[in-house]
């Protein structure tokens, strides 16, 4: 099929994280689709935040933030989080928070997976900046471990997709990654 | 539920993309995971990647790369080119390519949905490089468009969990972005 150009502003699929902070005097949760791990060893997660967020303003203060994965059933209290600004509304109180080692990176306790993150670059792009932080802790709930790690049908995480705007759950399997395509190989 | 601490080394669902380069003298096709739009305008995207590979040896050669979107019917060629290295397999003929505006940005006619990206920044990490490219060029499949836009249920995506090593489709949607949380705001 031939292809058609299009608009650059293209999406991917998304994973949907809480991200805390302590802004302005307080904890401080914004919700976020812009977030992939990067960097094998140590582990780092990047999140892309607008400039004028009070969750950009908290990191760069204080140099930590937590990035939480919400399960699916708490799709309302994290679209909530993303509707209104820490500026002037306060989200200290929509979850139980918890603390691990880090000041700055309050974590959500209903959350079956968190983990705080030390800055270790802001990276200052034309609108906004890419967080770059090193997971110096990670907690899960243990009903979501399998074999002392988390395991996603169990978290059950929400995923993101846009212009559709649509929160969804994780999909079904169509294959085992570093298995499936094995067969192609020359010689296989 | 108490929080138990584990390992740093934690997954987030991910979009699973192909990164088209030119290395060695020829196109290569690499499999990624670690990706995620990035500043709003003008749109980017970042992707992380081991210095090890030769596609970060083709991005930082050339200044460019491709980010092509595969669809779940691809989940073998997918993984393949994630199998096997660009410095010891031609992946040249794997998929049928295409140019853009860019050199050094092959783009992968199968997949509904294609970008070629110029590198504004290659952030040095420990053992990665974090490239964050602009988008200068996005296509898509006429069939996978609504409102000129590409639309995610056509394109059909995989992402990937991990440590369970899954390819899966994206999920079934639990709600609106922008819009199942709106009944939490004060006075709403």
């Amino acid at each position: 099929m031939e292809k058609i150009r299009i608009e650059t502003n293209v999406f991917l699929p998304m994973p949907v994280v809480l991200v805390g902070t302590v802004a302005g005097g307080r904890p401080n949760i914004m919700t976020a689709g812009w977030a992939s791990r990067v960097n094998a060893e140590p582990p780092m997660i990047a999140i892309g935040i607008n400039r004028a967020h009070a969750t950009a303003e908290g990191i760069v203060e204080n140099g930590s933030f937590s990035v939480n994965v919400p399960h699916a059933g708490m799709v309302e209290a994290t679209d909530y989080c993303g509707l209104v600004s820490g500026k002037n509304t306060d989200k200290s109180a929509v979850f139980d928070l918890f603390s691990g080692d880090l000041d700055g990176a309050p974590m959500i306790r209903a959350c079956p997976l968190a983990m705080e993150c030390r800055l270790v670059r802001a990276v200052d792009l034309p609108t906004d900046y890419l967080f770059i932080g090193e997971i110096v802790g990670a907690y899960a709930d243990a009903d979501c471990l399998v074999d002392g790690k988390p395991d996603m049908e169990r978290v059950n995480p929400l995923t993101l997709t846009m212009p559709d705007n649509t929160y969804r759950t994780i999909g079904v399997s169509v294959g085992k990654a570093w298995e499936i395509g094995t067969h192609l190989k020359k010689g296989a």
